[in-house]
């Protein structure tokens, strides 16, 4: 199991429809293969920035499986307009 | 609840002695006020790149009573030999 972690910087003023849309697009992620779990972090210091961590079997299943699917082409388009660059993404594995 | 969100880069070839230096330090994290839990991520593409990921009842509990504590003292003498730099810290809290 591996962590997607991408780090956003939305848009100043849409902080509410950023948060709804991801909201919206969790059925998404939580269908696609691999996928166990989707949470959203808000930035105490940057209320511009959030942390999406995404849970999923396989690296594959994100880079490969998700990025391909229509339900990715979904998740963009109901975050998209609020985002002011495109996310920073990488991977991780849990240690301890 | 918070979580801090340390990035941390490690001098090549430090991995087992940076994994040892924060297993050794969990009970430091863990007594301390507010402390609620401790995990340890490698990136899956930069295998000098940790994210360490502390809950914290309060900001304060993390940069005013953990910081000003021996606990801190002892948990950058655990790990500070194998740090390339000062970790980049920063606060998220749960949005969904």
């Amino acid at each position: 199991m591996i962590k997607e972690i991408a780090q956003i910087t939305i848009k100043p003023g849409t902080e509410q429809e950023f948060e709804q849309g991801v909201n919206q697009a969790k059925p998404l992620f939580l269908r696609s293969r691999g996928c166990h779990g989707v949470q959203l972090f808000r930035s105490v210091e940057s209320s511009e920035q959030y942390t999406l961590v995404v849970e999923w079997e396989t690296l594959e299943d994100h880079m490969v499986h998700f990025r391909e699917s229509s339900e990715f082409q979904q998740w963009r388009a109901l975050v998209g307009g609020s985002l002011a660059a495109p996310p920073k993404v990488h991977h991780v594995s849990k240690v301890l």
